[in-house]
C-alpha cells in the first residue's frame, strides 16, 4: 500500500539521504522553514515528487498563534511567493476544493479574503488603482458536484485570460496528523494529478496550463488507513518486536481495513472549521502582501477582511 | 432614459400590434403562459428584443401557491424547455449572477438542485445511471468577485466540454414589481449583453458560444428610476394631466433622480430570499424534469433535494 | 480508555445479555430496526446509558439509496417520534452543533428543511392554515462561536415558548465508521452531557428543560483512538496472539496516542458533506410527516424543499 | 402615510426647533458625527423617537473609503459605545435579522468578526486571556424562519446569562435612500417594536431586557414608498406646484401605491452585499475596540478577522 503524503518534506527523511535532493532548514522565530530542491529525475522517482522546489512553513500550534505570528507567516509566505512568480503581469488565483466541506474549503475561503483587481484597474475613480497588479480568481467546484474537471475549467479560462501564471490553493493529505493546519507548502511544481485531499483527477502544471503554476497548499486530513499503520508500527515497536518481519501481515491487514470502508475515510481535528478560517487568512494575507507591492500591509489587511 | 426590462412580455402592448410578433396566450389553470415569437429583424429592432421565441409561465401568488400549482409550474417549464433543447447530448447548465447577494443568486440557488450527472454514468454500481442525460454546471460567480467576465469564463468550458446546449439559469430586471419571482421567462436567444440584475457585460448567445443557449429567468428586482417614473406616471393621470405634454419634465426629472444615486437602486420585496428559493426549486424541478425523462417526478423530486 | 459512543445499539452486545434490557430487531425491507429498551438502572448503569426508548433505523448504503427507501425511512422515523411525542401542543425543534463545520452541521441542516408553523396559525389568508400543528426552530450555535452553553439558550427559550415537547436534533460520534450517516437514532432520553461531536457540557433533557425532549441523531464521527484500537485489536488477531494478555500494552498505547495529538481528532467519509445532505432531508421529512399529519406526504416534501 | 425612518438624525430638520432636543454635529476630516439628545418626553412625542443618545457617524462614499477613514469610523463608533456601556461585566452581543436576505444580513455578519471570549477566560493555556473582557453573541434569527419572536429568545438568554449590557446591531429602514450603509446610529434607546429591516414586532429595551441596550444600526433599505413620495415632491416643485396645495391628491395616491404591493417593496443598492460587508466589518472592529481595551487594534484586527 501507498502511504500517500502531499508534503515534500515528509520525504525528507527518505530525501537526506538522496543524490539530486537538497533540503535546508531555516528557523524564524518560532516559525520552521524547509527547502527542498529536488534537481533530478532520478531523485524524483525515487521520492514520488515532481522535480522543482518546494517550501513549507510549519507553526507548531498555529490555533494559539500570536497576532504577530501570524504576521510573520504570512510575510514568509510572500516571500516564497516572489521567489517562483514573474515579475509582472496578471495572476489568476485558483481556489480548490468543494467550498461544502470543511476540510476542503480551504481553496475557495482564500478567495474570500484575495484582493480582486483586474477589473478595477480602469476605473479612474479609485485613487489605489494605479498601484495595483491585476488579479483574479475562480473556484472550479469539484467534479462531484459540477460533473466538470477541474483542469479542464481552468484551461479554458487561462486560455481567454492569459495571464503570467496561476496560483492554486488547495487542501492536502499528509502522513501525520500533527502537520493537519500547522503546515503551509508553497511549489513551483504545480497540483498533480491524484494529490489534494479530493484526489485531483488531472493535474494543474505548466505543462497542461503553459503558464508557471504555484500551488500553495495546506494539510487537512490524513487518510484513516495511515493513522492505523502508523499505530501498529508503534505497537510492533512497543511489543518489541521486529516490524520487517510483519510487514506482510501488516501490509495485508492495512489492505483490508482499506476495503473495509476504512479507505476512503479521513482524520482530521474535530475544530478544523475554526482552523481552517484561520490559515485562510494567513495565506490570503501572504498572496495579497505579494502580489501588491504597492500596498502596506495595513492598507492589505484592511482592504481585504471586509467582505464576505 | 430607456426603461428597462428583461421580459419580452413587457413590450407585449407594443407587440401585439407590431407585424413580425405573434403573442399568444394560454391559460393553465392559475397559470398564465405568453408565447411571444419575434419574426423579424424589423420587428426586433422596433420591439428591442433579439429575434427568436419567448415564453413566459405566470402565477400571481407564487408565495402562497399550493403543492399542485409549483409542480404544474415545474411540468409547464419543463414542456417550454424540450421544444427549444436539442433531444440528445450533455447539457452544461450556467448559474448566473452572484451568490453572495439575495436577488441575484437564483442561478446559483437553481444548481443547487440540479442532478449533477456528466461525471456518473460511466459508474457501474449505480442502478439509475443507464437512464440519466449527462448534466454539469458551472456558476462563473461576477465580475465584482472574480475578476473575470462570466462569458469569457463560459466560452472556456464549452470549448473543452462541448455540450449540445447550454441552459442558463438568471435574475432579471423587470418593468413592474409585481413581475417579482412571479415570472418564469423561458427563451431560445440566450444572455444579452446588458440584461439581467447584474448587468453582464458580455453575452452567453449561441453566436459566442457555438451551441443553443436557452435563458430561463425570472424578474428579482425593478429598477428604482422605473418605479419613479410610473409613479410619476400615474400622478400626472390622477391630476387630469396630460402626460405627453409633461413628458420633457418628466424625462429632466428622472434624469435627475438617476444621477443622484437612485439610477443603481433597486427595488424588491422585503421577503425575497424565502421567494428565491421557492422558485429556484419550481426552475431545479422543470429542468430535472425536461432532462431526465427516465426517471419520474417523484424519483427526481427525492433525488435532488438531498443535498446544499 | 472509555471507548466513546453515542449509540445504544452499539451497546447491543452487552445489553442481549443483560437483565432490565429488552433488545427487537425488526427487518423492514433492507432497513433494519432495533429498539433498544433500558428499563432499570442497574442496566442503565451497566450500559452507560440512561434509562428510556432507544430506537434504531439502519440502511447500509444510504448514499446510494433509492428514492423508495429514502421515503420509507422518512416513514419510519415518523412512527418512531409518534410513540415519544405528546399528540397535542406547539413543538420547539432544535438544531444542535457548528454550522460552520460539515460533520456537525446535521441539526442546522435539518432545520433548513422543517416547516416552521408556530407563527402563520394566526394567518388568514393561508388555506393550510388550520390543518398545522405549531413548530418553531432554534439553531443556538457552539459554546465556541456564541461563548453561550447551549443549554442555557435552549432553556430560556423553552421558559418563554412553553412547548409541549423538544425535538434535539444532533451529529452523534459513533464506536464504528461503518455507522456513519447510515443509522438514525430516537430516543426519548434527550441528549445527555458529554454527547454528540461537540461534546455538549450540559444535556438536555426532561429534568433540565420540563417537557419531554426527543434526541434524534446520526453518527457523523469515530474518534481516532477508536479506529486506532480497533486495529489494533484486529492486527493482534491476525497474529494469532491473546487480546486478553496484551491489553494492558493496547490500553498503555491507545493513552499514549490520545496524548499525542490523536486524542481530538477525528474520522469521517471524504463525502461527509454530500451526506450529511441526505440524511438531514431524510430527518426533517420523518419530523414533518410525524408532526403535520393534516397534510400529504407530497404537499411536505413540495412545502418544505423551497427555500435555503 | 407614516414616513417610516429608524434613524434620529432624519427627524433633525424637525428637531432642531424643537425644546427638549439638542443636536450637535462635529466634524472628524471626511466623517461627520451627529449627536442628538432627546431630553423630554414631549419632544419625544413631537419627534416619534423615544427619550435617549443618538449618535450617528457618516461618510459619505463609504464603498471607496481609504483603509485610515475605516479605522476612523471604527474608533469613533468605539469612543461613543464607551460612552452608553458599562465600565465593567459581560457584554451580549446580539445580531438580529435573517442571515439569509442580503440586506437584512449586518447583525449575523457583525457577530462574525467579534471576539467571543466569554467561555475562554478560565483557560490557563492562553496568554491574553487575562486582558479580555467577556463577550458572548446570540443571532436568534427571523420570525418567518424560526416561529420564535427575537425578543422572547433574547429575553430567555439575558434571564440565564446576566450580562451587564446588550448590544444590538440591526440593519434598518431610512428615509433618504443616500444613508443605505454611509451612516451608523448608536443609540442606547435599544431597538424599538416595529423599528429595522424586518420590522421587530417586539422591541429590545432596558425595560423588556433589565439591563442597558445599546443598539448599533446602519439603513439598508428605504421603502419604495418614501421614494415614491419623495419623487412627487420633487416633481410638484420642479412643475412649480405648492405641494401644500395638492398634499391630499399625493397622499391619495401613495395610499393607492402601497396598496397595490409596492408598500413591502424596499430599495436597496445593487452592490449591496459588497457594502454589507464592509460596513459590519468596521462595526466589528469597533466593538471589539471598545470592549477590549487590554487589545491593541492591529492584535484585534489580526484575531478577528480569521473565521468565517
Amino acid at each position: 500500500m501507498q502511504i500517500r503524503t502531499d508534503l515534500a518534506m515528509e520525504c525528507q527523511e527518505t530525501a537526506t539521504s538522496l543524490a539530486g535532493v537538497s533540503v535546508d532548514t531555516i528557523q524564524h522565530g518560532s516559525i520552521e522553514e524547509v527547502r527542498v530542491t529536488v534537481e533530478t529525475e532520478a531523485a524524483a522517482h525515487a521520492l514520488g515528487k515532481t522535480r522543482g522546489h518546494y517550501r513549507t512553513l510549519s507553526l507548531a500550534d498555529l490555533s494559539h498563534a500570536s497576532a504577530g505570528e501570524r504576521m510573520e507567516l504570512s510575510r514568509l509566505l510572500a516571500a516564497a511567493l516572489r521567489t517562483m512568480l514573474p515579475k509582472e503581469g496578471d495572476v489568476l488565483a485558483v481556489g480548490l476544493g468543494n467550498r461544502h466541506m470543511t476540510a476542503d474549503a480551504l481553496g475557495n475561503r482564500v478567495l474570500e479574503s484575495l484582493l480582486i483587481t483586474r477589473h478595477v484597474r480602469s476605473l479612474a475613480d479609485d485613487p489605489t488603482v494605479g498601484k495595483l497588479r491585476g488579479v483574479c480568481a475562480a473556484a472550479p467546484g469539484v467534479l462531484g458536484t459540477t460533473g466538470l474537471e477541474t483542469a479542464e475549467v481552468v484551461k479554458g479560462i487561462v486560455e481567454h485570460v492569459h495571464p503570467s501564471a496561476v496560483i492554486a490553493i488547495d487542501a492536502l493529505a499528509a502522513r501525520e496528523s500533527c502537520r493537519i493546519c500547522t503546515t503551509i507548502q508553497i511549489t513551483d511544481t504545480g497540483i498533480l494529478p491524484g494529490s489534494g485531499v479530493g484526489n485531483h483527477r488531472l493535474g494543474l502544471t505548466r505543462e497542461t496550463l503553459g503558464v508557471p503554476v504555484i500551488a500553495v497548499g495546506v494539510p487537512m486530513v490524513v487518510y484513516a488507513a495511515v493513522i492505523a499503520r502508523d499505530a501498529l508500527s508503534l505497537l510492533l515497536q512497543s511489543m518489541g518486536m521486529n516490524e520487517e518481519e510483519h510487514r506482510q501481515t501488516v501490509d495485508q491487514f492495512i489492505g483490508q481495513v482499506a476495503q473495509h470502508g476504512l479507505g476512503d475515510m479521513v482524520v482530521t481535528p474535530r475544530e478544523v472549521d475554526d482552523m481552517v478560517g484561520k490559515v485562510a487568512c494567513i495565506i490570503a494575507d501572504g498572496i495579497n502582501i505579494a502580489l501588491q507591492s504597492g500596498l502596506s500591509e495595513e492598507e492589505i489587511r484592511v482592504l481585504a477582511h471586509d467582505s464576505l
